[in-house]
């Protein structure tokens, strides 16, 4: 099992990114404090062929330091946008085309595994390291999803929850298309 | 949708962990850089319920200020030991009841989604930021598995992947259990 080279990944370039049709997902920060998670979640954007992330509040924007050293160039080509206010941002999307998810625990909350992604464009709402997905923007939103955890900890890093769940939700839509 | 309280999460304490049944799956950490990735992987290992991580080479380990920043006390209670020497590490790992898996983009490595684990214990191998696993642990594994990425990015960041492989394995675990 030869490792492959960076140059055998025949991976995309910035250009060629831009140009991609995306997957229906977008993203929204909703007042997250570490830029390097911010820039981490751009990162995996990157990967997944994400459409667009929106940062709002608090959350650091491009260009930044520390975005620039976890996304590595990724915020470069990915489309974002900065937004002061999330409640505001999240009254614009919500929209019959558009499906607003906060990935937040909560009382109604959809465990992750048993979640069937709709046919319309996903908006993932991510919140704040510790105070989660403001309570105002959730009761705007059309479902919550959580993943299951069974350790002593009350979430995950905000950069491996997003990566998780753009993953899941990205396997049900492929599986969705492939029995279309 | 009322957001649930941390005290209405219903987590188990540390001693409950400890004594807790684990999922069949051990992390390796082959030289890698970042101590907050390690502590971030701990994190995800507590809510995964991982049986033990093993830090090799340069991997920093407990007590560690990036580690606990990142890990949030997961560290205390999650088994672990430090193993200077990877290759000695994955020989003494390499037992018919272990299935050795390097995370690494190879010639033969299969994609996460057409993984199907074995009913033997997983033994996830994680590599170096830069470098990925290195070739000679490559060598003594069973297989090498990828996350499937189509950006411009080489890689996700390790405890994305680590964080997206366990929780992708688990759900085919959980889906076996069922099915028996």
């Amino acid at each position: 099992m030869r490792k492959l080279k960076n140059s055998e990944l025949q991976r995309i370039t910035s250009s060629e990114f831009k140009k991609a049709e995306k997957n229906p997902i977008i993203l929204v920060l909703d007042n997250v404090r570490s830029a390097m998670n911010v820039g981490s979640i751009f990162r995996s954007a990157d990967a997944f062929l994400i459409e667009k992330i929106y940062l709002c509040g608090i959350t650091a924007s491009p260009p930044n330091k520390e975005i620039l050293k976890t996304a590595l160039g990724a915020q470069k080509h990915i489309e974002w946008q900065y937004n002061e206010n999330t409640i505001s941002l999240i009254k614009t999307l919500k929209h019959p085309d558009n499906y607003l998810v906060a990935v937040e625990q909560t009382k109604k909350s959809i465990i992750l595994s048993d979640f069937t992604p709709p046919k319309n464009k996903i908006i993932l709402i991510f919140g704040n390291e510790v105070f989660g997905v403001n309570q105002k923007v959730i009761d705007l939103c059309d479902t919550s999803i959580e993943i299951p955890q069974y350790g002593t900890k009350h979430s995950l890093n905000i950069s491996v929850s997003a990566g998780i769940v753009m993953w899941d939700i990205l396997q049900n839509i492929k599986k969705d298309n492939i029995s279309q």
